[in-house]
């Protein structure tokens, strides 16, 4: 909890590629592995991973407003779509 | 599980940049989200989500396999960690 009443929060953001979006480093790391020696390996599809912390008052406002973030921002709505990941920071609550 | 006794898992890999690495697309978002209007972000870090299946004798050997991966071709140790969650798929489970 910080000094104004806002809380701290852990979030992760997911990008991962629509189904059906075609996925060039996806597929160059797939047809690699096997002359790596790794079999078995399918359906490989790279996204981006963004971390970062929030303050909000509650957990809720925090996922509204990463929610608009991934819409407005972070995201391209047509190809993507975001995975949000929302958790109380320990670092916030350890400090109230 | 498949008929040659190898379950199917999925995998999901994190590529995260080392602490004190520079993250200058994280630093460019972080500097860009107050002008649209979001207030409070911090700490940005932009890293890769890697996933896929993988068919294996049981979680520690697609752990391992994964793991072997990682260090080989999927991160540059030297400025990036890997985070690696292995799950028994249902598909596999469903078909055995």
């Amino acid at each position: 909890m910080c000094d104004d009443g806002l809380m701290i929060f852990d979030v992760q953001v997911e990008v991962v590629l629509r189904p059906g979006i075609a996925d060039p480093a996806g597929s160059t790391i797939e047809r690699s592995l096997p002359t790596l020696g790794f079999a078995g390996v399918s359906g490989v599809r790279v996204g981006k991973s963004i971390r970062f912390t929030v303050d909000a008052t509650d957990e809720a406002a925090a996922t509204a407003e990463v929610g608009d973030m991934c819409a407005r921002f972070l995201t391209n709505p047509v190809i993507e779509d975001a995975v949000i990941t929302v958790t109380a920071s320990d670092a916030g609550s350890g400090g109230s």
